[in-house]
């Protein structure tokens, strides 16, 4: 490890994640996952650790952002920053959704302003049996290894959120061949070929099941599954397209790792979130476009529910975003099964005095 | 008029609108708006006239949009377009949502690629007091004479739906300067600045309910009020800093139209349309992103409801696009107070011969 690694590793001025807790291990996120009391209720935020962080900017500085997420201690420093200046309730392991899409053959860059392009997109049947299903061990072992590391740092003292795209999702980037607003090319190829799309999405689903599993057996606690994209779609296309592939997914992670619980989190989908709930997961994830007490109506009691502040409100006047979290809070009424997160991920220019500002709020709100 | 515009207002090939229908007032559309019973269930499309079509297509080659839009003759030409190759129910004026800003002081640019630009976005107190609140008359009257223009030309024989954006789909392209993914302006300088922000509403809204009432004076038998970015909100912030406005807004137009039905329209709120009708509208457009059943559900049965397929239909294979057309026909289960449409506008590289067989699915649908 060079000098300048050290240093990124511990930042000048931040306390080591090892101190800042008691040695008591954070149950706050398992037992809401199981629907079960919490003290108080649980708070992490999807890209809590990112580009709004000074820290992460400098280590950016000096390494493209696919060299971070490969490298696992600059992954597991970057997984670890957040938690130096934040009470989340949980790490998430620093990675991106789209690795893994790599590992099975498409070319990807990361394109300053334009984002995410692959440059040998899926379009053909030629194209789908080139896929490789990878074996994550083999090919995604840096985001393993970054597992690895945060959990022997974390020392149990609070549970690591592993991840992966949706199979749904990750055919949008794979199709597409990047960032899409209508989803074109997407949706004409489930429709006008449809057997092409479900071979691909059982591709697709095979890399996810191999991933989360190596994911959960390199030692995290919890895992979510992104279908970003998913909500794009009519409730009809859900049902044909999607659904049954995310069902098998989720239902094979959860046969192999029964124990681990699985959060699925869409945005968009706000009004077909039972149909989304069809699919599977422990927990449901939403965005902010629904009340939370909608939310928990439409997916019933009993589910899990993560969410759902609008990102945005991280840029209102500290009052405004403090009142914004206790009516969720107040909606969901103390019932067990409350993840507090935003309904999407932090966005890049959010001030970092408001994100501990909505943490607190979080921890200290009483009904 | 000059032989060009002379020529393009009747396309060699295409049949006058003058003599595509019968004598008899196509009365649907109208009925729907009023939850009366219809023969067959009407149909328009969101932007049917447009880029999709080869003679708006050449017409644009040697004029820019705003030229079209301004000049009344052009206009017109482009409304009525698609009523020669479909059996609409409905023409719908072709302009912009955008003009009454410029009308209001903003320096509009249509840029290549990057869509609308405002040189001058509305950020501060002294920007909000040095908009106008102009005179449709005065500054829209373009608009005002392609009704006149248009009404003459139908004739009575098709109702013409006129339109204009809502204050905060106006304010978020006023604020952010063009489009935005995140609405991170908006948003901000609603929280931050209330009062700024309500007076910005307060100015839009006064535009807006004036060049309605232009509108409904020149000539249109239905008005749209088309709140397309509504949906970047939560519920709370819709409910906070947009219903009074747009509640307001629609209550004044139809005090002074009380025989004009209006259409509101918004995307992405389908999870909170019950909320999003208390702003008012006897019709309420929703999107593609809930089941047709759900949103007649969330909003009553004695609430007519306008939609709701996925534009991206129109790019599967016909018998798709057909069964996806009457699975929402047959959700609506034969109640009065259904007009058929996309979910959003009609995309530029949609295939004619799918908007002929969409148009024709609704209209021979028995159920």
């Amino acid at each position: 490890m060079t000098a300048e690694r050290s240093d990124a590793l511990r930042p000048p001025g931040h306390r080591a994640v090892a101190n800042r807790r008691s040695e008591t291990m954070n149950n706050r996120l398992i037992n809401a996952c199981r629907c079960e009391p919490t003290d108080v209720t649980p708070v992490w935020l999807m890209r809590q650790a990112g580009r709004y962080l000074p820290e992460y900017r400098a280590l950016r500085e000096s390494h493209p952002i696919l060299t971070l997420i490969k490298t696992p201690e600059l992954a597991t420093e970057v997984t670890l920053q957040p938690l130096r200046r934040f009470d989340l309730d949980a790490a998430i392991v620093f990675a991106d959704i789209l690795p893994p899409l790599e590992a099975m053959g498409l070319e990807l860059e990361f394109v300053k302003g334009d984002g995410p392009i692959f440059h040998n997109p899926v379009r053909s049947t030629a194209d789908v049996k080139a896929l490789r299903v990878p074996s994550a061990e083999e090919s995604l072992n840096f985001t393993l290894e970054t597992i690895r590391l945060v959990t022997a740092e974390l020392d149990g003292r609070l549970p690591l959120i592993g991840f992966a795209g949706a199979p749904f999702t990750l055919a949008c980037y794979a199709v597409e061949g990047g960032s899409s607003r209508h989803s074109q090319r997407v949706k004409s190829l489930a429709h006008s070929e449809p057997q092409l799309w479900h071979a691909l999405m059982e591709k697709l689903t095979d890399t996810v099941v191999d991933y989360l599993d190596a994911q959960a057996v390199a030692g995290v606690q919890v895992l979510q599954l992104f279908d970003s994209w998913a909500g794009v779609l009519s409730p009809d296309d859900f049902r044909e397209f999607v659904l049954p592939h995310s069902q098998r997914l989720i239902g094979e992670v959860k046969r192999l790792h029964p124990d681990i619980p699985l959060i699925h989190f869409a945005t968009g989908n706000s009004a077909w979130l039972a149909l989304f709930r069809e699919a599977g997961g422990d927990v449901i994830g939403v965005d902010w476009r629904i009340d939370f007490a909608d939310a928990r109506a439409q997916l019933g009691d009993h589910t899990p529910v993560q969410g759902n502040l609008d990102p945005l409100m991280l840029f209102a006047p500290e009052p405004a975003l403090q009142d914004a979290a206790a009516r969720i809070l107040k909606q969901n009424a103390g019932r067990p099964g409350h993840i507090f997160n935003l309904g999407h991920g932090v966005l890049p220019e959010t001030p970092i005095e408001q994100v501990a500002a909505l943490v607190d709020a979080v921890h200290n709100y009483h009904g």
